[in-house]
């Protein structure tokens, strides 16, 4: 067993193109031992946003903090601390941070 | 995409052996159509805990709120808000609520 204290969690920001100010850290991967599927941490400063994009992978998501909106195709849903969700694969997807407030979550996806 | 907030979410009592004031929820599981792992939200209650047990697949965990322990074979880790952890297959395991303060978590498996 293996715990990961916050302190002991360093982001880094995500160099992506359409990426505004985001930060991530992988709490439970490869170099943990994750087995068959990978938790990483997200943090989207105020107004900031993931690429509007597609994969043939699914997110499994559990907002910590602040709010924002999770954009699709045609669709924009509200997120806030507690919100869980399902992004299928091949769903088009962004995270979007509230202009007055950061967003962060959990973003889990499986081994490749 | 699907989204849950936090209201739609209905705890549900634990009911094993050696279990003790736990509740729990399926976030994102079968019913929203998870094709590989599935994130479920448990509450231990202050002194309680999940059993002390094993099986064959992980659990990939993170705090949501309050302090506990992590109890394994001769080892015994601190929880708190914040941390993540893994428990590989085949380890034994028990999450226990400190008698000050409950436990929350995040706790997602892989689909069997």
């Amino acid at each position: 067993m293996l715990v990961k204290n916050r302190e002991q969690v360093v982001m880094k920001a995500v160099e992506m193109d359409d990426t505004q100010d985001v930060q991530m850290a992988v709490l439970i991967g490869d170099d943990e031992g994750a087995p068959n599927f990978i938790m990483r941490r997200f943090e989207v400063q105020s107004g900031g946003h993931t690429p509007y994009h597609t994969h043939d992978w699914e997110h499994v998501v559990y907002i910590l903090e602040g709010s924002g909106k999770l954009v699709g195709k045609g669709v924009e849903r509200t997120l806030k601390a507690g919100s869980s969700l399902l992004v299928s694969p091949n769903e088009e997807h962004q995270f979007r941070a509230d202009k007055d407030s950061g967003l962060t979550f959990l973003c889990s996806i499986p081994k490749r």
